[in-house]
């Protein structure tokens, strides 16, 4: 909405994109001390601020891909991760052929190089090779001094209790669909 | 665990195994009859049946991909959506480069071919494709008969309220890793 050149939302505008009621909205932020003028709303630059102090995505984080196939190629041209305030400041992979190679600016270089990923100041990983290989990469990237991992990787990966592994399973997103479809026209 | 040659699983080893408290487990199972047997657990076999018929995901869904960029391409080579009962049976894209070529068994045709939907039995799309073309798109499928979408591109898309639309942005995902993360070792 910035972008638009909208300056303040109502908590009626930020209930209708989401798809949640209004009161919650106001709830919600009113936990975090409550950001709006009664009557005026939300000042847009202000509360995309908080939210981000909140969530603490405040900071830049660079971050490391482990994989450069077809999911990490993809990660690699992915526009919006600089909102967020990422930077993907590296990239690794096994494959001979590809270390070396230039991908969106950064130089795919072999795993055997994660070692160095604390002095560089990269603290977040992406996995995203095939399973078989995924727990011992967790393992490599937590000697690493790596704190978060997204995992890419169709399989449940473990780490100690302090760090933070997300994982996204595109077919289990997919499985959310169907509960939520209408019936077919006719069925 | 079934793979792994186990008949029963405990509400404790649940929890355990997505982080949730034991009771959690069993509360919720309750709601749709509670499958468990005291001091027994829960029969496996018969546990994923039951979630798949709740999340209606007990029956073959063919799924239309539009787009096969990096994303499209790492989505059909995807091992795991035919445990929840997906089978991607068309792929589109509006390069003629691509129109005619076989990628994972999928013979990538033009978009204006997406009408066809309907007719062969496909009620789910997902959406892999720049955000400019993703709304435009999005129309398309909802003509075509589709009832649910995935939507990988960055950006929100709008379909009739009776339809389903999932959108996952890789980057905002990713924005849930810091506030869980631990503090930096010395920080």
């Amino acid at each position: 909405m910035l972008d638009q050149g909208h300056k303040s939302i109502s908590s009626g505008q930020l209930a209708d994109f989401v798809g949640v009621n209004p009161s919650l909205i106001r709830k919600d932020f009113s936990y975090f001390g409550g950001f709006g003028t009664r009557g005026v709303g939300y000042d847009i630059d202000d509360l995309v601020k908080q939210i981000k102090k909140i969530l603490k995505i405040n900071v830049m984080h660079r971050v490391a891909l482990v994989g450069v196939g077809n999911l990490g190629s993809a990660v690699l041209a992915y526009p919006g991760f600089g909102v967020y305030g990422f930077e993907i400041a590296a990239a690794f992979d096994i494959n001979p052929q590809k270390i070396g190679r230039r991908v969106h600016n950064v130089v795919i270089e072999d795993v055997s190089e994660l070692v160095s990923l604390k002095k560089r100041g990269i603290d977040i990983a992406i996995v995203a090779i095939p399973r078989d290989a995924a727990q011992q990469t967790a393992d490599d990237l937590v000697k690493a001094g790596v704190r978060g991992i997204l995992n890419f990787s169709p399989c449940h990966i473990t780490v100690p209790r302090k760090l933070k592994v997300i994982t996204i399973d595109i077919a289990m997103d997919f499985a959310r669909l169907p509960y939520y479809m209408p019936r077919q026209a006719g069925a």
